[in-house]
């Protein structure tokens, strides 16, 4: 019986996770896939470092070529990140025959259709099922057990160091740079933490979300987000005295011929199963014309729920070729002459419920002018808070509207902030309390 | 393009969904799979009622043959139920190397080996996505992606009538009996419930679920089976008062070269993403070795998240015949040589925390002789609460114990009861506080 090659490129943090996962449960793969998955070649810069794995001499290489131009490897898994060389490397694996498993978000969200054109050239498969939600199973249910579903819309948990540090901040009060600070001590974020928490290592998941549910390329620039360095313990006590929590949502619906796709800071409300994912547990909702609502939820990182995903991709892989054959399903799990285009609905015309927070002089006329504004813009209150506490030297009065469209919101506080009876920006905060 | 044409046993409410999914999703489904996905025929003893769904003249017969033994069909999709003629149909499909999709769950978790072996020497697929959890795609993803995982444990909300009632009761305080009434006059239950709340079903799913998270047989007779008709108003207030919530739970669990497979009613913490499932909801809930905990939640029942699994199904399986295969997986993703036969653990011998309700008369010396029979058996006393509350005339005594052997419980209520102080039968309901 055959055994099946894979090259790992790569060998950080997930790329030892995927090597002890295929040596810890290698019977146990082998009696479902049929034949041994063997560990032929890692590729990586670093061949010093002690990742505390036991590999046989000659298995670990500074030299990628040597793994991308090995007929003997079938399966090739990118573990690198970023753009360059993850990008020329996984396309000499596609071009060289190889079918490629892939936890790179951030190169599929921006070079995906140029791979997955290459990809069905070749008759090969790319699979990405740790590029989201690390081990929870979430693209692989997309694009096989609901794929008969028209999906309407799909709600997403999908950074773990950004929803640590919003648990932090809502269940100690605290402020986002002190929690911030304790997260990248303990290893939950990185350095320059921009990427986590300004959105974007979310964005680039939910382009991935949004393509596979929708069947659409996602023009990556045209997502808007907005991350949660700007979120205060204030607005956290707020939300929560009006029964929401923040959350850093990625936000996918269908609209038509448009679809919205917005990564922001949302307030949903504390009862949904969604504002119990705390910490660094990841969770998607979809929700199918057939199906309803599914809800998946998991370890959204760390090695070892990462290396579970790339290795379900590689035993899917290796079903096909214990089968006799290469590429069974389309990356997106279209057919690829049936993935469409569809334009992502410009964020000022969307429509949300808002939290609005205004810092004013505590003076009687000012209620009456901004609830002036925001009416002249078509903005209704639905609920209003004005507390007596002062912060430095202001009160804050807090309005809770109906459904308004972004644009109009986005006017009227522009209008309110030139107002010398406000004090600071005002802020806003979009709700989210019908996830259907 | 060859067209895959599937053939429906049974028209009722989920053999009605599948058609009016087809139907409605055929574009969709088609650019997924590359050719339309045809419903050829139907046969149900039952040709009249209208069930709001234009068929083409002829698609509708009384005779199953027509269906199973037409070369034309390729994949046959069994939703009649039960035993027979059920098991007949299923083999006789597979005789005539036809792909099978069922829901059949009482089929599967009874016959399962004999239908499985059947399909091994025919090299076709047995898929039963639909049996468990309604649309959520629990199977796919123990089969699929995280097939590279040891489970370690799974445990499921998975009968909806149970949920429904035990949820009812929970938020109004009422009696099993009046919330089992109105739950039957809205449709939730069947006039004769015995098979849901007694657990059966229940029981049923589970066997499925240990197959595949252990890769093992599993003796349905084993599968200890309490149901929830013997709970009262009185225990699900005091599990709130001690924080918990009563819900009807598989439990399985591997235990080295045994496996746990129990359904009985169980409290669990109140801030266990499993206690808020509610409603019909059900979910899923497994620890791999690599993944950690996944938690997975949907509509557990209906016309049409059954019939996305079932379609889910039927997509797998237009996938291989359109790649030119036939079988790609196991039914258990194990292949078939290497199932297992695990034994499952005796009752007695489990080992669980314990609530214990006593009806007791109101004396000084209850409490020393209650005690003293549970010490003599190895149980201790985690803590306790006499109530002033007078019950039919006595006193409940609550205890709730640390980890005991179900055996030794037994014996002690045992005992107990025989005491002329004891005024009614103790109750116990079995406590899952650590769910990894």
């Amino acid at each position: 019986m055959k055994t099946i090659n894979v090259g790992l490129l790569g060998f950080g943090t997930i790329g030892t996770g995927v090597a002890k996962l295929l040596l810890t449960n290698s019977a146990l793969i082998a009696d479902k896939v049929g034949t041994p998955v063997v560990l032929k070649k890692i590729a990586d810069l670093d061949v010093t470092t002690d990742r505390g794995i036991e590999l046989s001499p000659g298995l670990l290489t500074t030299n990628a070529m040597e793994l991308l131009d090995d007929p003997e490897i079938a399966v090739v898994v990118e573990l690198i990140g970023g753009y360059e060389p993850a990008k020329s490397f996984v396309l000499r694996a596609i071009e060289n025959g190889k079918h490629v498993v892939t936890a790179n978000k951030a190169l599929l969200a921006l070079h995906g259709e140029e791979i997955y054109a290459a990809a069905a050239r070749k008759g090969v498969e790319v699979l990405f099922e740790a590029a989201v939600g690390g081990g929870i199973p979430v693209i692989s249910a997309i694009k096989g057990n609901m794929a008969a579903n028209n999906f309407g819309s799909v709600f997403g948990i999908l950074n773990g160091t950004c929803n640590y540090i919003l648990t932090c901040m809502t269940q100690e009060g605290a402020d986002f740079a002190t929690v911030l600070h304790r997260a990248q001590q303990l290893g939950y974020a990185e350095a320059d933490p921009t990427f986590d928490v300004e959105g974007i290592d979310t964005a680039h998941k939910l382009a991935l979300l949004v393509s596979l549910c929708f069947g659409t390329r996602v023009n990556f620039a045209d997502i808007y987000t907005e991350g949660i360095s700007s979120i205060s313990a204030v607005d956290i006590k707020f939300a929560r005295d009006f029964g929401y929590k923040i959350k850093l949502l990625a936000i996918g619906k269908r609209d038509g011929d448009l679809v919205e796709a917005r990564v922001h800071p949302t307030m949903i409300p504390v009862s949904y199963p969604l504002a119990d994912v705390d910490g660094v547990f990841n969770a998607i909702r979809l929700t199918g014309d057939f199906v309803g609502p599914v809800m998946l939820s998991g370890r959204g990182a760390g090695m070892e729920p990462t290396a579970s995903a790339v290795l379900g991709d590689i035993i899917d892989i290796s079903r096909n070729l214990m089968a006799g054959i290469n590429r069974r399903c389309a990356p997106l799990s279209f057919l690829d002459g049936s993935v469409a285009t569809l334009k992502i609905k410009p964020m000022g015309e969307i429509e949300s419920k808002y939290y609005l927070r205004f810092s004013a002089v505590d003076r009687p006329s000012v209620l009456a002018k901004i609830s002036g504004v925001l009416g002249a813009h078509n903005i209704s209150i639905e609920s209003m808070v004005q507390t007596a506490r002062m912060i430095g030297g202001s009160v804050p009065i807090v309005i809770m509207t109906h459904e308004a469209r972004e644009m109009d919101v986005q006017k009227a506080l522009q209008e309110i902030d030139t107002f010398d009876i406000i004090t600071d920006q005002s802020r806003y905060i979009r709700i989210e309390d019908n996830l259907e």
